[in-house]
């Protein structure tokens, strides 16, 4: 396939449009950024929240900072990755979706990540843990502004495959850890399987205690992407937490992640770098419940989304909003909650502001997420954003206006049939945070005025597909580069 | 619309390519070849299979040759009848459903069936029964190989329109029988309604002794199909077996259609030429289940899958499964029972295969069934096919590989809704023969690297029918012969 003028544009514009355009800090006075992701999080999964398992970690963490009730991500594991990498939707860049094992996947290469624009800013990068938006060489974090890392290019449902009785390595390939260094093809290590997943995120927090112990210096600033794996199915816990909480594996779990979040943010206090230091804690997706008669014990069906409806691969509210939460100690006020709507989109933007780079930022793409900083630094009341479009997949399923929650498509749960119903339905999510009453119907159409901005932000955004076309999955671009 | 290149290229190869290309037997070697189809028939539908009226021809001839446990077929009536004459994917000849009566339908003009194929070797060959792939005149048996043919060129459904007291000719066209013979366009006869259907089989059952008898003098030998329509609604039985089995219509077809094979098999007998004479017996489609309260007595709703789930239109194994067997005395070892992996889409190839036709096979189009000669001969253990790609209409319903079935889209009946999951469904079905306990959802995403070969599979597909555009349902080629 022949490439879009516009790709071409963007391949050989990118190094003119790199040159630093706006003002930026100091070196030494620019933050470090960590980004703490956790897989398949439910929003009711932390004690400030509804968990009767305590998570203390977190807890201080977000009393230290702002905590977001209404932050909205994408639906899985993939699509967020690439959102947060991006500040662009997902479906623009080939990755709305989790490629299924043996199609072909990956951010498309001339995305330019937040650890791109943070690298060509001066910062050191590395990435430890889960990456899950490319798993064929060329496309790892290495080749997308990573320094170095270490971890799975898939999705943890890999460190099941082997243990099927079915499993043939003939056929599918056997998952592996993976690592690389930025200029050279990553490369895979041990095989990732169940023992591999029992102490990844153990792993995963050793590496990182270990970065920051080198990179507490004060020279340049690093950027640092943790991708913690638990959560997500397979259910196993390291041997430390094993029954901890005498409720199961998904709690213990609970006592897995807090204790890992806690030596990294002990490990900022003890270098002495926690004021320096930008810490987002968010998760990836809705929880994902499993279907009751699963193999798990205590009849678990996955996490809690608090009192949302729904869950992972949902446009209900249970699939949008995480637990999620930033720190920058004396710059964002502590222990500020928002119900304001914010989307894991802003991230990037966000992000390339308060660190001073925002003249990084290209602008030959378009890109949605907006610049949240003023908000985070308590300048402005309100949010930037008033409305989340929400794919899943291909498929606008809903978007979220104000209040108002409209839905075209639906899906109960994670593993759910999807309908479409005749009229779009309309939830009041303030009023009805379980999305029970349904208005359109139910008021004889009183609310159907909602298309109104529901329809221009729909034809606005297709406005910019055209001018933009999306990248298809998987999309080959080998000939072009 | 325009020929395609793939097309037109068709159109003026093929009499260059039918040239024999490869080694034959002596023609007088060569085995008749008789297709014993019954229409809408269930997997247990027979006395071997599970069903408490008795069924002994059939079973006597499953004694006598090799009975397939895991012969899969299309899943409906169109596209099976087409897979058998073409050894192609019905989507790719515009037969992957049932047209409405109305719509344009029946296999491209172009296709070289089983029957074209036989008749260059110098076989015989007619059809008595049902055709139903292709009902326009130009798109008959006698237009696709038969020497002669006489049967309904539509499905059974039409025996029972001009009963329904809405019935206009003037706005419908009242369904006929039709014969015809090879070089001049078949023609219409009797109506065919209620009182033709319920002596149809007899009828079909006469002329095929009869045929049996004409031929069997050893000159050249013979193809001969029989479309049974017995077993698809409308229910009506012949007179000597109505009420027969004290049980309702639905048994007292068994009686009926055991009876009718029997004396086919029987004057092979009395004419000499069992021996020399290949006999398969299949269904074309799960049976089709209608829903409670269809009219008919005793609370019949349709026939038996045996142990398994779903049924006609669905992509459950019920769906996919029939009664099958093959004879061939003294070649095909007696007795002998598998569960490998069979398709309908194999019997082409594996036809020409045995009668010693190969090299007449076209190699300018894809051919989706593999031979399974050596597999039936009993040179080999294992079946030559270990997936089948199932389409309901346009869509891939869902992909077995192995012990292993995908699911994408799912249908619980004949007449059920259609959903679509957000992840696939995976069963293991030869453990669990009824799909019911889901391994993708219930083992927390562990068997998720079946997408792997699978994966493969339909991106192998989508490949081969760019490089060969599907033709569409009923597609009008009439500009271009």
């Amino acid at each position: 396939m022949k490439p879009t003028i516009h790709q071409m544009i963007l391949r050989f514009a990118l190094p003119i449009l790199l040159l630093p355009l706006g003002p930026a800090l100091a070196q030494t006075d620019r933050p470090n950024v960590i980004y703490l992701l956790v897989d398949n999080w439910g929003w009711g999964d932390i004690s400030l929240q509804g968990s009767t398992v305590p998570t203390p970690e977190i807890d201080a963490l977000a009393a230290e900072g702002i905590r977001f009730l209404n932050f909205n991500i994408e639906n899985q594991c993939t699509p967020t990755r690439s959102a947060i990498h991006t500040g662009r939707l997902p479906i623009r860049s080939g990755t709305q979706k989790v490629a299924a094992p043996g199609e072909p996947d990956g951010l498309a290469p001339w995305e330019y990540t937040i650890a791109e624009l943070l690298s060509d800013a001066g910062y050191k990068t590395a990435l430890f843990g889960k990456w899950h938006i490319g798993s064929q060489v060329g496309r790892h974090p290495s080749d997308q502004g990573y320094d170095e890392w270490w971890g799975i290019n898939e999705g943890s449902n890999a460190a099941a495959y082997t243990a099927t009785p079915e499993f043939d390595p003939q056929v599918a390939a056997v998952p592996h850890f993976w690592e690389g260094k930025k200029g050279a093809p990553s490369y895979e290590t041990e095989p990732y399987n169940i023992a591999g997943k029992t102490t990844f995120d153990r792993n995963i927090t050793d590496r990182a205690v270990n970065y920051i112990g080198r990179h507490s210096n004060g020279e340049d600033p690093f950027f640092l992407y943790v991708g913690f794996t638990q959560f997500h199915p397979p259910w196993v816990i390291h041997p430390d937490f094993e029954g901890i909480s005498g409720a199961g594996n998904y709690s213990d779990i609970k006592y897995e992640v807090d204790h890992n979040i806690g030596r990294i943010l002990d490990t900022l206090d003890e270098s002495g770098i926690a004021d320096n230091t930008i810490v987002i804690l968010t998760g990836d997706n809705g929880p994902g419940t499993l279907p009751q008669g699963n193999g798990y014990a205590t009849g678990e069906v996955g996490g809690s989304t608090g009192p949302w409806r729904g869950s992972l691969s949902t446009g209900f509210e249970g699939g949008l909003r995480t637990p999620a939460m930033v720190r920058w100690p004396g710059k964002i006020p502590a222990g500020f909650v928002t119900d304001e709507i914010v989307s894991v989109l802003d991230v990037y933007p966000t992000l390339a502001n308060l660190v001073g780079e925002s003249g990084r930022i290209p602008n030959d793409r378009p890109i949605d997420g907006v610049d949240q900083s003023s908000f985070l630094l308590g300048k402005q009341a309100k949010s930037n954003r008033e409305h989340v479009v929400t794919f899943v997949g291909d498929d606008v399923f809903a978007v979220k206006w104000r209040d108002l929650k409209v839905h075209f498509i639906t899906a109960e749960a994670t593993f759910s049939e999807i309908k479409r119903t005749t009229f779009p339905q309309v939830y009041n999510i303030k009023e009805d945070p379980a999305e029970q009453f349904e208005l359109w119907g139910n008021e004889g159409f009183a609310h159907a005025w909602v298309m109104t901005p529901v329809t221009k932000i729909l034809s606005d955004l297709t406005q910019s597909m055209t001018a933009f076309p999306n990248i298809k999955p998987g999309q080959d671009f080998s000939g072009y580069e």
